[in-house]
């Protein structure tokens, strides 16, 4: 018997399926629907992410990325704008339509993140913070759980377990790469965990191949693998100037490299029969 | 030039003393003293504690283990007895007279634990919840930092900075093993952080070789050579009656055991020329 | 500057075609082609081998696995049928016109494997066999190097060096997983690995989900993935009767899920450009 | 039941020993007693190679190290004075009265070797070269197996049971740390290896800090630890000029540095009960 009961998948037509209502309509992840989350690392400036957010739009994305509150290794990196960056994301998702995914990393700022914006991230770090994660069972938003940087699939699905036994039934797994020897990349994506979590678990899995490789010449090749391995979309960093980024910027795509990777993921999603709103 | 400031060792006289004041005394953490730390888990019963405790006392140790908040892979597991634990805790210093150290896992139970415990601790799945760190760094209380379980040397320095950059000077590095590809142990212990981290940094480091291998058996070696690297000190896991332990009971000393440890421990810190109170 | 030289791409069109002739024509690895080796794990008598090797080449493959010379943990496992086998491949070769691929472990089987096979393959385990690799480097024959089980990129090109150094240019990589933490899955497909290595080098490199999931339902997943990502092909598991396979039968396919795999590998080939001879 | 036979400990006295005879005498291996050996990563010249053993002579250590085939990432990199060093190796035998242990890569070496050195080494790249060890079962010279960089310990006994299975019972273990996420050492030292191999097996095992950790001022910290988890015995690059050497520089002792370490080893096999002939 596996040790996770709420995650743990019960027969073959078993996929969890969420719904996210927006200013134009609704998004929905999960259950055959092949659903690209992009945007920024971090939001820097107010001009540069309306910027970004509505060229995102118009290529065809389905939830905008909006970092705030950013976990950094060193106390002495940029954390994000933080509280004051909040005005910036709420009119960028009047502008687009777009539900906006930011990431949580204290209880304290959940009733601010819960009135603004459309999914909570638990970003890799957090990935086993129980409190957090308790917490955020109480609610009725999407969490967006990153798998940790060490964290065996076991592992992962008995963090889902917590938000879902707290009663929240809307987690949406995230392969981000894992922790290995190799030195090139920054991580190691671990393909194997979609078809695994898929064999497993009900929940969604998306695949983010930005932090995953930490190379931006990578990131569409590696987002095509997650759609060809079964995963349920994919979350990609672009950035108008990647080189000026305040941070992640050799992953981020440009732009016009973001089009790109947009038009192979839809003839990706066409052969493996996923519907792409 | 290294990535962290506070943290960096500026010369080899460059050693953190860090002193708690006890009912009976003091208690001294680095700079030449070897400290032992022993004690359940998990605080389990009133009964059970003190008597461990007062062994514990008696047999020499420094300052006892008392886990109230415990870190669970499953929301299914016992989390300790969270608040209700504190009297026992209260208890067992009083007729002790030793400091106890106790896990923090929640920004909202600082104040709690900062009234009530002598070290606070933070896990290895907490090692970059910086929020946490934040928090911390703003006591003047010493803060135990357990390695993450990827947690590279630098990160883990790192983390450390946050703490120090907030003003808390006190902070001791424990090595409790990495993950690695090996199934036979839980962990994997990374003797050659003890001296690393003496070469890169002024704090105290001491070894858990309970958790790090998960086998009582491997203990007392692993403790032995954590002293004989340059380990600051050791923190071991004890329980009257490790089978019926409600968490970790595989790697639990038995009371005679440590008292064997303890002696061993003792020659081995004569050896090296540190100070045992 | 790269400390790989002969292994180094030189310019985007700069890309290793490895052409084997067989009695039917030519199998083309490389460049722009898809190619699918696929067979069992060993070969176990002539009936169930002949079987299987006409049943693949009937299905439309293009290189059929034979493995003679078995690499075993443990002393007391099944280690091939070793010299015994040949005929048996002579035959498979002589009726399906296919080229066969079989693993060499001992520079004194060179003689004997270059007279009766097309492909010589180096396991995991001896990917840094320095002495064999330097024999190889002598023959004129296409070496398939699988990865290490723990080997860097860089070691992985530098180990191909070492038979491109040696005068032999035709080298296939292989990437078959490699082994980290996770131990849910034989080992973590480095899918990361096909674009690096086509950033990094002009050889070709295939994949191989057998070994790198060493689970059949991962299979068909990771080899789309492996295409998806770039690869010039891939290597798989067909046994005729997977449960009573002398060795790693949990990771192979049924003739008939085998089929099923082959379409989907044919349709993503088609997506991606790739020809299929 | 472990799937190891000949290498399982059948009780607690069970402890294999090993003799070399030698001009002087004998060396001693396991059971017991603390055997030292070092020596330059590789035989250089005549001159210094014999200057350096004539010192770890006269310091008292038990065997030389001499390595003449060296396998290198790198088919550009030194690898050895090859054929052209036995005879610097005969004279260093003759002159010091040490066994000398060498390397062997390639089973076509075994004659030259055997003739004219006391321990064959297989180094951590040939820990699965099963060709190799099959014939070094057939031998009745002692055989340094050191554990493969990502070898699980099952997977290192059973390499070890190659050999015993072969009739060769004099097997010494070499714990040379394995490959972790740690980019700051070379590798990561398993401590735990020790105690766990004295647990499971009756073989001698001992630890080589040098190649372990990669850092000169690391070796003396992990030697010290090393014995005091109970290792039968310690393995130490020296150089006489470590900033000139060809290969290892950084990991190799100055002479008055392995003075040093050579008194605090003895110190620590004496509170450890340890014989150092």
């Amino acid at each position: 018997m596996l040790p996770f009961k709420k995650a743990a998948r019960k027969n073959p037509k078993d996929n969890t399926l969420i719904e996210i209502a927006t200013a134009k309509g609704k998004t929905i992840i999960g259950a055959g629907y092949c659903t690209i989350i992009a945007g920024p690392c971090a939001v820097e400036s107010r001009d540069s992410y309306i910027e970004t957010a509505r060229f995102l739009q118009a290529t065809g994305i389905h939830i905008l990325r909006g970092g705030l509150f950013k976990p950094r290794t060193s106390p002495y990196s940029f954390k994000g704008l933080r509280e004051l960056g909040i005005d910036i994301i709420k009119e960028a998702r009047q502008i687009t339509g777009l539900p906006v995914a930011t990431e949580i990393m204290d209880v304290r700022d959940i009733d601010l993140l819960y009135e603004n914006t459309d999914i909570l991230q638990v970003g890799s770090r957090n990935m086993q913070n129980f409190s957090l994660l308790e917490e955020l069972g109480k609610l009725d938003k999407p969490i967006l759980l990153k798998r940790g940087l060490s964290a065996t699939i076991e592992e992962w699905l008995l963090a889902a377990e917590y938000i879902l036994d707290g009663g929240n039934e809307k987690v949406i797994l995230c392969e981000r790469g894992i922790r290995t020897f190799e030195p090139y990349t920054r991580n190691t994506v671990d393909i194997g965990a979609v078809p695994l979590i898929k064999h497993l678990s009900h929940l969604p899995i998306i695949v983010d191949p930005s932090h995953a490789t930490g190379k931006w010449h990578m990131v569409t090749p590696i987002a095509k693998a997650a759609i060809a391995a079964g995963a349920d979309g994919i979350m990609v960093e672009v950035h108008q100037d990647p080189d000026r980024a305040l941070s992640d910027g050799k992953q981020s795509l440009t732009p016009e490299n973001f089009s790109k990777l947009f038009k192979q993921i839809t003839a990706m999603a066409n052969l493996e029969g996923k519907i792409l709103l």
